[in-house]
């Protein structure tokens, strides 16, 4: 088991320590789950009640934090989040999960452009023609299929499955089980049933993208469904043919976006949002989970709802529809006393 | 690559040449992305303000069409659709991922029965008893478990799963990473915890039917599981136990169907729609995207919201309650009104 | 094909039996799909009408049942719903999809633990440091990477992948392609776009827990993201980091926990319900299908909707709102009376 000095956490993350630097940790770990061996950290003020019962050795906060803790040992930053990080990957030490070269195990085609310092794990698959970057590393399992291209550093995990001729750039992961290239879903009525329509594009994921586990991308059915440079994609996301993710855009998990269907610069998906074909949602924008989108959202607005609406009107009319009661109750009383004054007006004339 | 004349591809898809036949082009792209090397269609009119300002060489659009671009070669058809299709798939030639044949990495089992015109990719598993038909295609990394049969030429994409004894039709694709035959959802609540309901029935998916990538379908408790002949299911499709989905319906992508639910013949399930247990959705209905159906929608219904109620009756109270601040402002105005009536009332008795 | 007697199923099921107990059966069935030579049973009183019209040779039924036809043999039990998954079992026979020993084409890595009883299929990749405990059993196409551990007569079905690291218990099932130990979603903002949050955690899933197919549970950020015993997870389920889910908590098909969720013991989330991030579901709480949690849940609630709410409020919010036509109409009535009112008091004075 690793373990640090207090001190020499300092230094690893660039904060001042103010307390016991000798002291011996062991790791991190969240306040309310810390031991006296380990680090901890607060940057979210919704923990803030927890540091006066955590346990944890030290606690890493910002720099002008006032603790009334004498027992407990800072180390004090200007962003302990990142701080944090820091300290963990210190801990952590090398994660990789393939060892350099290719597996014996993995079925390489004699066409495929594999580069000296790719790693290639057990059991892959990599088709004719295709080509692996330098660095690139892909764990067990993974298939690419011919003609597929894989950037240089870029990460493939476990299962990963690259359909014939897609692209993928430098320094992206692909998450476990993810699929890139499956048909786009398309299909026109006819009298004897659905007749498929053909989708013979492809798809283009830029550089810095990362994809979750278990999401499918869909191939275009002419030209490229595209995943545009720094999007970050989740876990379970579903992009249909012909949808465009703009540059660092964040689709949270579960999202769907059906074809042609476009997520503007910057904008941020909630969990489980729902994007219908040929909609816009405009750069910056931002859609609370579970809303689903069914007409265009402005650049920069704030949605949220089934269909989903500006987030003011869709909290306020929330929040009056839980008026409802009072409102029927309050007519009721109206119409009574209406009929009253009718009743007194017509005993006058 | 490939370029073909407009001549050639007014041929391939049976349109009237209405411009220059000698021009070349070099693939088919959408209104906005062309350039003058390629050619487009207009068969949504939501997008025939593009056709004023594209580059594109040609155009496929509908037989009775007006431009105002004299520079702009047309091809005219009944169809635009079908017809761009046709150009499309031209484009494209051979698109097989798998070579003719079983890959030397195919594990194959002894008792297995694998047609010797079925092509076989990397890395794939066929287990005893198992049967796969004529030109039927497993694409690398398929796993085909115990007794599991593989109709005539049904195509499975890279990593899909099937479990033991489950049956796949003729002319079926099944999406990379999809799941056929895994254990339904069932437990008994008992002093102990959850006690789990064996599932021992199977899965039967019919002719002609797709499924996208990542779905997964549950077998029965006992009995079948059924995906009936021509359905269309997208990706992340996910099918419960005991579920029957009829002929030609389609479930847009994640959609739920929950245990013992039926989806009819020729119905539409919209992107994310889920279906609760024991409840049956009509032939022909349509059931928009994100709407939760937990009781039976009639055939040829049109469904929309949580939970799912008559498409038309939704919209309506979501107008409406957009209107709830102004509707509390006429009670308030109301009120004042009658107040000062019931004092003038008083002021005279 | 296996036959039975009703007398010998009678005894297998604990019933008594009421009928023709030499009559001989091939299997199990629903009420609407048995035929003369399949037994069903009636558990739910939805299905009750059924049991008119049934043409099976047998039903299970209540003890104290009371059944209008005469020609219809009848098992007598305190429990029909577990006597008949008895019947099911008794007619599936061995079901085990893999056979004893370790697969020729499975990788095994030289210091990988493997107990000489555990089952490992085809194409199945187990890392270095990876231990496989007593009677575990592999399907074809997992991959177990660097030092995970799987526990005694745990079972993963295909295409499963275990992370680096993470601790699976005993007796668990893991649906096919369900990912454990993948990243956690976490990003900062930067100047040059999104920058990954290193997670350096891992995945405890305990003893006696389940999970469908193609699921996916992120690793920790740091510490644990676990999965308490006798917990269920059905289908395309998504866990985030950090997340905890304690013991005999159910969760259906597509629900989504965030990052930082928690969800309490035995509490039960509906297909698709989401739940946002640092958000804690209550011990015993009920979620409805398609609900999305966006603050905390008291223990033993009944919640709905979007966002989730008391299920009570939910249902009488959502019917008022249908009763908004008619508000609408009776506040236009008053102002119309009330004017009246107004005019002849105006017409006094």
């Amino acid at each position: 088991m690793t373990t640090k000095t207090l001190a020499e956490l300092a230094v690893i993350c660039g904060a001042t320590l103010d307390g016991d630097g000798e002291r011996v940790v062991s790791g991190p770990a969240s306040l309310s789950d810390a031991g006296p061996t380990e680090i901890s950290f607060l940057a979210n003020s919704l923990y803030e009640k927890l540091l006066a019962t955590t346990a944890a050795a030290a606690v890493i906060v910002s720099s002008d934090y006032e603790s009334e803790r004498e027992d407990l040992t800072l180390l004090r930053c200007e962003n302990p989040n990142s701080a944090f990080t820091a300290v963990v990957q210190a801990f952590a030490g090398d994660q990789s999960a393939v060892d350099p070269g290719v597996h014996p195990s993995a079925v390489i085609a004699q066409s495929a452009e594999v580069h000296e310092e790719a790693r290639i794990g057990a059991l892959v698959s990599v088709g004719e023609g295709a080509r692996i970057g330098r660095n690139a590393v892909l764990h067990p399992g993974v298939i690419v299929e011919k003609e597929a291209s894989v950037g240089e550093e870029t990460v493939l995990q476990a299962g990963v499955q690259l359909f014939r001729g897609v692209t993928i750039g430098a320094r992206c992961t692909l998450g476990a089980g993810t699929v890139v290239g499956s048909d786009g879903f398309g299909f026109d009525p006819s009298d004897a049933g659905w007749i498929k329509v053909a989708q013979c594009g492809t798809v283009n994921i830029e550089d810095d993208v990362d994809v979750g586990a278990n999401s499918t991308i869909d191939r275009a059915r002419f030209g490229s469904t595209r995943i545009c440079r720094g999007a970050k994609l989740d876990n379970m996301v579903h992009v249909g043919h012909n949808a465009l993710v703009e540059e660092d855009a964040m689709l949270i998990a579960q999202v769907g976006l059906a074809g042609s269907s476009r997520v503007g610069r910057g904008a941020i998906l909630g969990g489980k949002v729902g994007v219908v074909g040929h909609t816009t949602v405009g750069a910056g924008a931002r859609v609370a989970g579970g809303a689903v989108v069914w007409s265009d959202v402005e650049p920069g607005a704030d949605y949220a709802g089934l269909p989903a609406r500006p987030k003011v009107e869709f909290l306020q009319t929330m929040a009056l529809s839980r008026r409802l009661p009072g409102l029927l109750d309050r007519i009721k009383a109206l119409e009574a006393r209406i009929q009253e004054l009718e009743a007194s007006q017509g005993d006058k004339t």
